[in-house]
């Protein structure tokens, strides 16, 4: 998604423009296909990054090539500035909205990450996050890596998407909406939901290993994609600072635990996210000055998790190591 | 102090502009009186909550009253607007500005707190917080209840003048250098000075109770006005977000130890605080925004610090409660 959102008297969220799907039933106009497709993502994105754990663990790399969008803005939006030449180099472009255009030649919506273009025409195709996860789960199937887990097993849905709502209002949203608003009111509202929802999420993953059944799900991954950038970013830069992430024990050893897992930690790469955040929201850091801290060293501390059992891959086995060209530092 | 200083490229201080002094020796024009001065606070300042803790600790209530600015600022700064029609009742003005105009017609320096103020002409005395402090405690002894520490013991005066100077310019001063700039260089720099200073001070700390000495000092007060504002707004406000203060150990207690003493935390009104910083502060928080957290009940939570031994008071005891009117909210 974007983050170049204004200060307002309360965050809303604007609906994606391009909300089309792949599918392998032809029930949409894009097949899924090898290698028609790139995906481009930004480290600093937890909308973006969902869509990078799940083509790990699915194992979708060699059919559906990545494109890394850098942490900073210039008023364009997202950009390639960490490519030779500022270009994505199977796109050809320097601004990611370059490809909002081509598919729509009027389009004045925001450019948000994740967003799939068709290399061939280079057209957005769907930015549309919420169902783009899924459907790599369901409509990707032909290309799932031999051990593939099963993130979205169908006895599950009901209660995978139920949590996802809830988590999407209260957590990854509302973050936003905690530190995007000039309204006291629409932050303290956005504050307690946030910590409510953390302490009930907190309270049911103190016995148990994942939020459902006893395997790593999407609904994992979305309240992870948050929770990962908690304390570089949302604690401070917006405000969310009833306690750190390290300061709720056990959504901390559950962070850790999902870190330390192939296809997490390995897609985050925490300097760039401080940079998108503090650099791009002016209305919030007229500054620009990225804060130092806090240390990230303890995300590779034991977490005590194994103890609770759970099968983090169920059926199936963890993500070898990403591709080379897609390593993130390491954590120093 | 003063702290609407814009962001520049890095923060400077700029020495205050009525340092005068008050004296029981004859050696300055303003002689040590009883109900001849009234000080000039604000709870949110960690400049003046120097002088009002140790005024507390000397006893010195009944013969220096107390004045206190609110927490908001107009373009005209530090204002009485806690008061009963927003004037201070025993001065009679609106801001504490034109305390410092009546001494002197031509002032345009920043309006600061502590100030001491000459009840008969309205005229500030002195602003001179270095030196305040210290002449509360060598100069107004004729004033001293009993059973009131020595805080600047002559034996330990060497020791406790060098600590000082170097907790001003790391700590002190600062994490306002960490704030108050648009340089990632400048940030950096007072940041690793900041935190390589905290590290230093826990190590002496780690097997000694106080700074200096086996008692409380100036050096333990000037200390503890910062630590006590850490992570409240410190570690977000001004990015000192290595570690909160509740993540350094030895600090911390520390830190709990003294709040929990009579005449420290009975000082403390964290709304206050967390109000004038991020309400005031708009060239770092244009959304004016006050951020609910962090929960501050932990101050109460044990300590274990008298196992280190010590003599807080000395051969001296505590002081009683603040009187009536000048009681801060309790922590909830």
């Amino acid at each position: 998604m974007t983050a170049t959102q204004t200060s307002g008297e309360a965050f809303e969220y604007k609906p994606v423009a391009l909300d089309e799907r792949i599918t392998s039933d032809g029930s949409s106009r894009w097949p899924v296909e090898a290698g028609r497709y790139r995906l481009v993502v930004a480290r600093a994105c937890p909308w973006a990054n969902r869509s990078v754990i799940v083509r790990r663990l699915l194992g979708l790399e060699p059919v559906l090539s990545i494109g890394l969008a850098g942490p900073l803005h210039d008023e364009r939006s997202w950009r390639f500035h960490l490519d030779p030449d500022n270009r994505d180099p199977v796109l050809g472009i320097e601004y990611l909205g370059e490809a909002y255009r081509k598919a729509d030649p009027g389009f004045d919506a925001g450019i948000t990450v994740p967003a799939v273009v068709e290399i061939a025409t280079g057209k957005v195709v769907t930015n549309g996050f919420q169902q783009l996860t899924l459907d790599f789960s369901t409509q990707w199937t032909a290309f799932h890596r031999d051990g593939a887990p099963d993130l979205y097993p169908v006895e599950h849905r009901a209660e995978i998407d139920e949590i996802n709502q809830a988590v999407y209002e209260d957590v990854n949203i509302g973050v936003y909406k905690c530190g995007f608003t000039n309204s006291q009111d629409a932050y303290a509202q956005a504050y307690r939901a946030l910590f409510a929802r953390l302490d009930v999420l907190s309270e049911r993953l103190e016995a148990r290993r994942f939020l459902v059944g006893d395997t790593i799900t999407e609904a994992d991954i979305r309240l992870w994609v948050t929770l990962v950038r908690f304390d570089a970013v949302y604690h401070g830069h917006f405000k969310c600072n009833r306690q750190k992430l390290t300061e709720m024990p056990v959504l901390w050893a559950y962070a850790r635990d999902l870190f330390q897992t192939p296809g997490f930690g390995d897609t985050i790469d925490f300097e760039q996210i401080k940079q998108h955040y503090y650099g791009v929201h002016t209305d919030i850091n007229p500054t620009r000055v990225v804060p130092l801290g806090p240390d990230v060293r303890n995300w590779l501390t034991p977490h005590g998790r194994e103890a609770l059992g759970g099968r983090p891959f169920g059926d199936g086995t963890p993500p070898g190591p990403p591709p080379e060209g897609e390593r993130v530092p390491a954590i120093s």
